[in-house]
């Protein structure tokens, strides 16, 4: 940890500045001479049989240069397993929801391709539909695809040691339901995608993306195109939050326009279509059993989820793999058993965000872990510092646990916010407010082993004036990685952050890299920036042991400086240094580059759920406090006291503002954000509708970093994006219960449900 | 040589589909939102000092957004070496030429340009002016720079031997005067330059350039920028002969435009722009003594060149050099002295146009031999074959003739041409066609040793479906260079020529390269590409061995297969192999890296030319044969027999095509091609009254290889695509001698020269 000189310091993102002036390019904000604007046609109905599509007046009108429908794809389908590939690129026989493409065009501005989606006229023969998974799983209900029964999207059923024993040994066992919302991304950049198909057979797009790679390959897929051949250029990101890891509609139409057009092809989403039919998060229905000894001590726990996935499968074994195997962080759990099912229904699908899976089966058993420590008369906070999991432990599973900063984390959290005072303390603060506190904790994976192919790729290219183009495949969707990327290359050559450029992502040039999701960018791309800058450091270093008469091994960078270890007198600058190694006689490139990927962990096993799945795991603790007008039902949410153990933190500002995001996100999602749906149709797809945390709402946020040092994360670090977002709405739920007495199981936490269960207490 | 599967194929260029079909892009093709068009003010005066620009009507003029004149770039000047900056970015005080740039305009279209720059009053004060380098080193003349007497822009002076000595030795020494034309490249893509200055202190620029990596450091230099905060991107090049190496005054002006209107700013020369004011070829004057022994045998050779260099010095000292040192190529030379004189006048800079300063000297020296062999009865073929250098010869300025097949090249050329019968044959072939044959040889370089970083590196990306991105600098101005790299990344790789792809040139990720100029792209970048394809195998090999049960170093690659050695039915594909490579548990990014440079060439000694210029040198002969209408003075270039010796041909059909476009350009500069220039002013500014051969005017050519290989170059490849201009004018000149008994010492060789020749002669 000794003498960083850029790693661990506070430093402003390294796009802050062109971000703040605008210069910074979207996907959006591309253009190309003779470029075609691509709308897509949507159905308007939840379930129907596609009879026809007459395009015929659409490609009438002037202006339009292409008409596509799902017939045009073939027989392309798309879905992450083998067997879960239930989805065109369109709809070409079916829709399955309000909102699903049918058709697209493209035209010579946006009013002409408005107007044409218009002439588009579709017969629909509707069918029968259903919109809650509850009732999608029953007999009976409208069958979403024909290849499956019940509308079993995916199921999994994990058994790791033994409930049976468990329970048995248990002294106390209580069971409970949970129930989570229906939220979405809410990044602020939509969609979009530009496509340029060259007739000779290759394609480039710029695309708003958080995993290029995957792009690419669905590209070549669809196009029956090599690698080699499909170019994915990466322009600046406004958000992801697992939103954009796949590729979707207008991905594939604009490219299969600009195929047959033979123009460049630009589709943005409006938020309207975003919100009407983009992927969300799933809702998921939780019983939950969990047997505990007597002092509160975890021995078995039994969970039964149902989620609803939409229309389509999409990520889905990841999702209840998370929400099966995340049941184990972050407390030591013996005996652990999950049957998850994911359920289609009419509506758009779900697939991942922030937390994935995790969030709504660990916001049901942290609340259920307060409910049994208030049943056992045990505080909520010595019930965790009794079951937190240790350096060492292996869970159930097989996650292997190797640093594990969690009881600190309780320690700090609960005495930095008064833990002791307040829980004792008076609720009622006035007539109408309650007052409460909570806790509640989170584990997460830091990445984990899903595409056959995930090593991350660095290169290190040092410029004859000593400055460094850096080149990786990793993507910064906002959550700053280029700057964290580029500070490791800079501590690791011992230069300043300002001499590092980062160009973002160009496929045809940046070495691969899995993509960002999974929490994964600082510690895997992180290890190959490191790699690989060591590797620009090793060439330099043999031209500095000449030019300074010393041993290679004895060549140390530091501060802009070369020197000799134990000798610093004999040094020379960084940049003079660049100058001589690429000038004659030597002359030689310096061009560092490594790849890294997970040294122990195994690939996912979808089917028993066991296994490592990453190589470290994040912990943190969080204390909430609320504010209940028991009046009018609404909950202010106050203070907000997280220790985090993210490993070390590479810029502290950094790791704040996901820590920071992730609470306002879970509170979000805790207390706001929530689709209404009738008849399949999205009520509110709107941000003033569906209404996300205001900077008003946000509560004070006091981190405390406990930081434990990885030993193979790039200077010690691990997750800080993600994990966080596990423990708001519970920690929030628990400081509820504390003000008013009432158990929340049921997200998000309105108004009317605070005030309907205060009547049932009363009632009660 | 054995069982190439791609190197000495014929095959079509992989970015010949694209350029077919209209989707290859230039530099004038690209735009970006919120674009303005850039237009310079050129000065109509040859010589003046600069009294006043009044821009307040331009700024005025609505649409227009930014206007600059020289004095807005500071003391920015440029030129090679520091002893020769002897120019701005535009002209600030003093004009020097009829074209030169004072000032520019960016606005939102190209018309309001337009406008603009007639709305930009400059008041001159004339200033006597000089066209004829003749004329301006004679006491008394303008002076064009105040840092120089008598105009002297360059000069150097040589001596290899001992001419005195070797002139007291020979036994026959004859004495002329030659002088060349006033050529232009010629490229059919003018000057173009996109530039976008980021306001957080970036700037990306596409530009038409043979040395991306030039313009990057001078928009380094002129910004204050390091290098990694410059990106240079290189679309598809329309040609560039020696024009496109340097930075002009759209490149600066583009870039300032755009960092002072905060928008992308794009300026595209016009032909007539590029003709009237862009650089062109020197015009050389050369008095030539050569002595020889009776038998013919070269002794010495004392050339005093003075060539006119335009308004600024520019690559001077490499015209000079080259005009120098090449007269010992190719024929044995013991003594050697060269005073080279380069003469500022009042016209556009001349640089490097194929061939640079040699095919000046080397025409003179080429008929002089002929003359020579004449006088004393010898065949020229003969004179040719005694003095041709030989593999081990060292020049006397020190060129390292490592493989020299020129002897085989005069032998073959000949045969093929039936030289002896023709030459014996009867000339006039009716009563006013005359027909003559001729020969001259060529030497030349295979890269030089310029810029003190001078290696050039490439990068091979092997994706998981075992295609491959090459990334190198190098520039494919039209040469063919992206094809012959490619195919020695598919045959190092053993695998298709399709299966790599090749993305040009983006600084801020491909590695470095120093340009393509002096013939150097396949020597140096192929050795570039050979080994990083060499470094991608060695990590692919590693996981190969480990499947078939072999030792890494028993791994062989070839045809999409990787076997074992001496075993090889224990193989599998290549692709195969990559795909393992890349996946769980190797799951290893294959990039192979690598960089060049010259092992023994040392730095150019401008001051004495002493020194091992290249590490390979190509030669050849070629026989010309012509007919000379003796009515109408015009020749016919009928025949053109040509035996060259550039290593092994990598792609026989891409050879071929440098041949030929070599031989046509020469025969332009020997018949044709001529700026026409009255008090500066040039008359002709466009081709069709600057005449360069058309279809009909091109000879049959016959090719006839004779590979030497070598053994550095990369699969023994060196020049092939410069080295031939050299030979054609002077072949030409002498088969006219042969045709009409008239010594053509002034190009071109125009109908009117001849006629004028013809009655000389029969008055004389």
């Amino acid at each position: 940890m000794a003498g960083y000189s850029v790693i661990g310091k506070r430093l402003p993102r390294i796009d802050g500045a062109a971000k703040a002036m605008g210069s910074a390019k979207y996907a959006a904000d591309m253009a190309l001479p003779m470029m075609l604007h691509g709308k897509i046609v949507r159905s308007p109905l939840p379930h129907a049989r596609i009879v026809n599509i007459d395009t015929t007046l659409a490609e009438r009108l002037p202006g339009v240069r292409g008409v596509i429908t799902g017939k045009d794809f073939g027989g392309f389908r798309r879905g992450m397993l083998p067997n879960t590939r239930d989805e065109g690129a369109l709809a070409s026989d079916r829709v399955r929801y309000i909102g699903e493409g049918v058709a697209a065009v493209a035209a010579v501005d946006e009013d002409i391709a408005e107007e044409a989606v218009d002439l588009i006229k579709v017969d629909y023969e509707e069918l029968p539909a259903v919109f809650h998974a509850m009732e999608a799983i029953k007999e009976g209900a409208p069958q979403i695809h024909d290849h499956v029964q019940n509308n079993m999207s995916w199921e999994c059923h994990y058994h790791f040691g033994d409930v049976v024993e468990g329970f048995r040994k248990s002294d106390y066992i209580r069971e409970d339901k949970f129930s989570t919302g229906y939220n979405i991304h809410g990044f602020l950049e939509p969609h979009a995608i530009l496509a340029d198909y060259d007739p000779t057979g290759r394609i480039t797009v710029w695309a708003s993306k958080q995993c290029p790679y995957f792009l690419l390959r669905h590209l070549g897929l669809l196009l029956g195109l090599s690698l080699d051949k499909v170019r994915v250029i990466q322009p600046h990101i406004g958000g992801g939050f697992g939103g954009k890891n796949d590729s979707f509609d207008l991905d594939f139409c604009a490219a299969l326009l600009s195929k047959k057009t033979g123009r460049p092809v630009k589709i943005v989403y409006s938020q309207k279509e975003l919100l009407t039919a983009g992927r969300r998060r799933h809702t998921m229905w939780m019983d939950i059993r969990t047997g505990v000894k007597r002092d509160g001590t975890l021995v078995a726990l039994e969970c039964k989820a149902i989620a609803d996935g939409g229309a389509y499968t999409c990520t889905a074994p990841i999702t209840m793999y998370l929400a099966g195997v995340i049941l184990s962080l972050p407390y030591r759990l013996p005996n652990l058993k999950f049957d998850g099912q994911r359920v289609y229904t009419n509506k758009p699908a779900a697939v991942a965000l922030r937390g994935h899976g995790a969030p709504h089966t660990r916001f049901a058993a942290d609340v259920q872990l307060d409910m049994i420590a208030e049943d056992l008369g045990i505080d909520p906070v010595e019930i965790r510092l009794k079951n937190a999991l240790k350096p060492g432990d292996i869970t159930p599973s097989g996650l292997k646990i190797s640093t594990c900063g969690l009881a600190e984390c309780i320690e700090r959290a609960t005495e930095t916010a008064n833990w002791n005072e307040k829980k004792q303390g008076a609720k009622r603060v006035s007539g109408k407010i309650a007052r409460g506190i909570g806790i509640a904790c989170h584990g997460f994976v830091t990445g984990e082993r899903l595409h056959p192919h995930d090593s991350c790729a660095a290169i290190v290219k040092v410029n004859e004036d000593g400055t460094v183009n850096l080149l990786t495949g990793a993507t910064d969707i906002g959550q700053g990685s280029d700057t964290v990327l580029s500070m490791i290359a800079a501590e690791e050559l011992g230069i300043h952050l300002d001499n590092i450029d980062f160009s973002r992502i160009d496929t045809a040039f940046t070495p691969i890299d899995v993509g960002s999701y999974s929490s994964r960018v600082t510690y895997m791309s992180g290890n190959a920036v490191k790699l690989a800058a060591a590797d620009a450091k090793k060439q330099l270093g043999e031209t500095a042991a000449k030019r300074l008469g010393a041993k290679v091994e004895d060549i140390e960078f530091k501060d802009g400086l070369v020197f000799v270890k134990h000798n610093p007198e004999k040094s020379m600058a960084f940049r003079q240094l660049a100058r001589i190694a690429c000038s004659h006689p030597e002359s030689k490139a310096i061009i560092g580059k490594a790849s890294y990927t997970f040294p122990t962990v195994g690939k996912f096993d979808f089917e028993t759920g066991k296994g490592n799945a990453s190589e470290e795991y994040s912990f943190g603790a969080e204390v909430s406090e609320v504010e209940v007008n028991i009046e009018t039902g609404q909950v202010r949410y106050i203070q907000s006291t997280l220790a985090a153990d993210c490993g070390k933190a590479l810029n502290p500002m950094a790791v704040e503002g996901q820590l920071e995001g992730c609470i306002v996100q879970g509170q979000g999602q805790a207390l706001h954000e929530n689709f209404i749906i009738e008849q399949g149709k999205t009520i509110n797809p709107n941000f003033a509708d569906y209404r996300m945390p205001r900077s008003l709402d946000v509560p004070q946020i006091k981190g405390i970093p406990v930081e434990t040092v990885t030993p193979g994360g790039p200077y010690g670090a691990k997750e800080g994006g993600e994990g966080v977002i596990i423990s708001t709405p519970p920690a929030i739920v628990n400081a509820i219960h504390d003000a008013i007495g009432v158990w929340m199981k049921d997200l998000p936490v309105t108004p009317e449900k605070i005030l309907k269960a205060l009547r049932d207490k009363k009632g009660g």
